[in-house]
């Protein structure tokens, strides 16, 4: 957990200077007379201090908005699951109402607010909220939306023996995804600075009510598996769990209701990424409150493909015969042979181990390059960039935890026959592909771009910097302040201009490491596609695979693949995108 | 998770500008022609970027490992406890003695190599490692040695019939607590500057490995209370636990058995607090590794009674009171009788009502105080201050926790009887408790302290800011930079002595402002301490009131206290060392 101070700094509109004690200690320097007579400045800054004291006292409140929201959530989970009366599963549901409607309640406030202002939104974030996470928010809530409908048309059917609050839990759910996508796609990149105590409430509430939704659905869904196993998939059956107090006599009154809740339990892994998708976004939104970024910031990167070849040629033929054997294994593994699936998850495993084991020895070439490459590491502090990095090492632990899951479980049984040894090599070979992945994002996102504009010297725009700058002549001052700041873009300057004298020529003449960096991300692109496609749509080897039912209790197993599974999605889409943005900075 | 751009800037010895967008765009100032010429700074800026990269790559490793580490542990515990076979039960132990081994000896080479190496610590940290954390560690430290023995006096009896690794544990235990504390002892203020990457490496596995034996330490005492209640506790019961694959006719072969394994389960939450004290220090060394603060740094505040008598009187009375209470209740508790149990929880609860309400009271009148108070708040970043937040929230989560699965047991059952009513009480109340406690807490640290040497303008002395102000003239410079700076002190100084010409008279005549925020903080200190001193020596409410483990699974209710409690405790300790501070700065 972060605290406020270290809140403060990240916004970026308090100047943060090194590190210094709390404690103010003895005089150093003979310049506190002069700067003591200086009282108007110190009043001038006042407005700052006051802002400042506003900013801790909402960073605290909403921070305990969050944890007393989550945890109450959790034991009314826990509750719900582990009680045996099960008399508080509709108590989960009418808190999850009241906190969905709260939140809806809080966004469309926000939405006229910002609407009826003039300039209520000067300044916005260009790298948050990016087009696929936008876009996938987009496509995983209309799937959710049919979730929800799905959901009403069964509940309806059993509106004579059950609980109301159940069909009135669905609705509320559906209003709440149509406003909040609409709410999240105009106004993910808001760096608000009206009304900000309100705003920083808000969006901590819209990240408790996403990750809430999310628990309940994760649980729900697990629950779904362990009581009703794919095989024997009866509706009588499920209907146990709904009904509350084990009314098994409850009974659908319409025929649709069999086909209906299959139909919505396909969908359930859509809303949990949509709530994870949701969750994200809020908590960029929170942390880009009050900060004072440029509007005007712009990529000048352009995609070429032109450049590069062998990686995007082998990505595709990686990614086709992915899908190829990934339609093969749900045909077969859907006819419930047990040879047929045998062999399907062979085929799966063997797939597998070919893409990780080229995108670990492509990765391992990108990072031996980038020792080789004298580029420049960006310096100074990007929040979205640390965001970026946190979610992707974040997102990462769901694959990690399923992988030394699996990895225990096979060596714990002993690793007899070749299914399990190929389950190991995979599960193996995915840690080291994680870890090596990682390791190459995150140097290619603190690399220097190579700008192709590079004749022109460039400073960042931002109002304080500017302030300062009106003040002092550069001239007279070598001090550390300037020179820090402006020497990452100097340094590529005189690194990639000082040689050629004219750096229009190099324009379309790649060095090979450019090339080959460029040939990487692009085949790591692929592969991450091919490895986001297949869990997205279906494909359960954790599950097809016995071994972990086995070896764990199957609930444990259950909640395991159920709660990384969504983390290990979510994190193929993140690389993806941050590949996208290594490839344009390459 | 926090990225390496926000460690980098935390760390304190490379400046951190406002905030500018990663990819630099077009030209605003007319001063790149002079600044571009200065390619000497440039070249001078190179050695701190070399550093700064490593310090970005030894930053990812280390949490890397630390994943790794985590994850795998999980897994190994979770095999250990779902599996029916329990044949992981040595596999864990064999990883945890690699884990100690390896840390253990990066500590003796650290210790060793700082000794031989003149100036290898130049910077001391002088808030890491408070006197409370290393006089705890040092405590719960000898009680986890006698438990080692203990435990190693018993297993010698079940030689004959049960693994050797299970002898090899607790001795390779003995050994790393020995080493481990007197390393923490001796340098959990470093802030090592020599063999960066090696020692982040070393720290995360020094956290990796103590939050390992927490967490097995966690699960063994959970197993044990869930295999053996309290009543009917027999030792041939138990033994079926630790005994491999089943074995009850493992029996021991000297008489002590009995009682040696009843004394050491008693020692276990000493072990379990050991550990996460042990983390903390980690987690704090591994954040200043690399930093630059003064040595010099030191209070200058002194600790004086004679100011207040309210407060440490009222606190004394509920400290006695309470004590008495704690005495009563596990003497009763002891008995075993429904009837008196019934009462000792009656009186306990009423005493934590009671302590508790006051505290509220008492800390919404200090909050007022604040709201009144003119003192500034302590501009710029202090790690430690960061950290210090980070641990008191994320440590009262525990004791969240275990308030609101009580609650939502309670209210799930209908609260029926003046018992449950009593427990409801007393957790509603506590969670207010903990979110004001929070609240007045974070609010105290981050004011500027009253210092007694206040005519005296300070600065604070780093490095970083003396090499700047040596280039500039400060007096011709009225920009944000140095004015943001020097104001924290400026603005103390104006406001407290402008008004009465000389400072010192005002020594020793405290306001009534600052009188009653002092005799609050000295109020709920004793408070905290009855609340630590309650749980810490074996209260346990929360398993003589059956509620909780009716209505939870009794698994599910154990492992939400084991987890909880010594996460509550540690925040009490917490709270009263940062109570004291606030106390000596108000």
């Amino acid at each position: 957990m972060t605290s406020e101070a270290e809140m403060a700094a990240e916004e970026g509109y308090i100047y943060s200077p090194p590190t210094f004690p709390s404690t103010p200690c003895s005089i150093h320097l003979g310049v506190q007379a002069g700067s003591m007579r200086r009282g108007s400045d110190v009043l001038s800054t006042s407005g700052g201090r006051m802002r400042e004291r506003g900013r801790n006292r909402s960073w605290l409140l909403s921070s305990i908005i969050t944890v007393n929201v989550l945890i109450l959530g959790i034991a009314l989970v826990s509750g719900s699951v582990f009680n045996n009366i099960k008399i508080n599963a509709i108590d989960l549901q009418i808190f999850l109402i009241v906190l969905v409607i709260l939140t809806t309640a809080w966004m469309l406030y926000y939405t006229i607010y910002t609407s009826r202002e003039d300039h209520a939104v000067l300044y916005k974030d260009s790298h948050a909220g990016p087009v696929w996470l936008r876009g996938g928010l987009v496509l995983f809530g209309i799937c959710s939306l049919i979730m929800d409908v799905f959901k009403i048309a069964n509940y309806v059917g059993y509106l004579h023996c059950d609980s109301a609050v159940k069909i009135v839990f669905p609705v509320v759910q559906f209003v709440f995804i149509l406003v909040q996508t609409y709410f999240l796609w105009l106004h993910a990149k808001d760096c608000v600075q009206l009304q900000r105590n309100i705003t920083r409430c808000g969006l901590m509430l819209t990240l408790s009510t996403n990750l809430m939704l999310w628990m309940a659905a994760v649980t729900e869904e697990s629950i779904h598996q362990t009581v009703v196993p794919p095989e024997e998939g009866n509706s009588t059956h499920s209907c146990d769990i709904r009904a509350p107090g084990g009314y098994s006599s409850c009974n659908c009154s319409h025929s649709a209701c069999a086909i209906l809740e299959k139909a919505y339990y396909y969908l359930y892994p859509f809303n949990i990424e949509y709530s994870l998708f949701a969750s994200a976004m809020a908590y960029v939104m929170w942390k880009n409150v009050g900060r004072l970024v440029d509007e005007h910031n712009h990529h000048s990167l352009h995609f070429h493909l032109k450049d590069v070849l062998v990686g995007p040629v082998v990505g595709l033929v990686m990614l086709v015969a992915g899908l190829g054997t990934f339609v093969i294994y749900e045909v077969d593994v859907e006819k419930g042979d047990p040879g047929k699936r045998d062999t399907a998850l062979m085929i799966h495993y063997v797939m597998n181990t070919v893409a990780v084991t080229l995108m670990s020895v492509s990765t391992v070439a990108g990072c031996a390059i980038y020792r080789l490459d004298q580029r420049d590491h960006v310096s100074g502090k990007n929040p979205t960039r640390s965001l970026d990095v946190g979610l992707l090492i974040g997102a990462s632990i769901g694959q990690f935890t399923i992988c030394y899951f699996t990895i225990v479980a096979v060596v714990g049984t002993g690793a007899m026959g070749h299914l399990n040894a190929l389950n190991l090599a995979v599960s193996l070979l995915t840690v080291i592909q994680l870890c090596l992945q990682n390791i190459f994002i995150i140097e290619g996102l603190h690399r220097e771009p190579f700008h192709e504009d590079m004749h022109r010297a460039s400073v960042f725009t931002n109002p304080y910097v500017l302030q300062a700058q009106a003040h002092r002549d550069i001239h007279n001052l070598p001090g550390t302040f300037m020179e820090t700041k402006l020497s990452p873009a100097l340094t590529v300057h005189s690194m990639h201009v000082a040689p050629s004298g004219s750096p229009l020529p190099q324009r379309h003449r790649l060095t090979w490491k450019r090339r080959a960096l460029k040939e990487i991300c692009a085949f790591l692109l692929l592969c991450n596609i091919l490895l986001w496609i297949m869990p997205a749509f279906g494909a359960r080897p954790q599950f097809d695979n016995t071994i972990g039912a086995e070896f764990y209790e199957f609930t444990m197993w259950v909640a395991v693949v159920n709660i990384g599974l969504p983390f290990g999605i979510f994190y193929r889409m993140h690389s993806v995108a941050s590949l996208f943005e290594v490839f344009l900075t390459s």
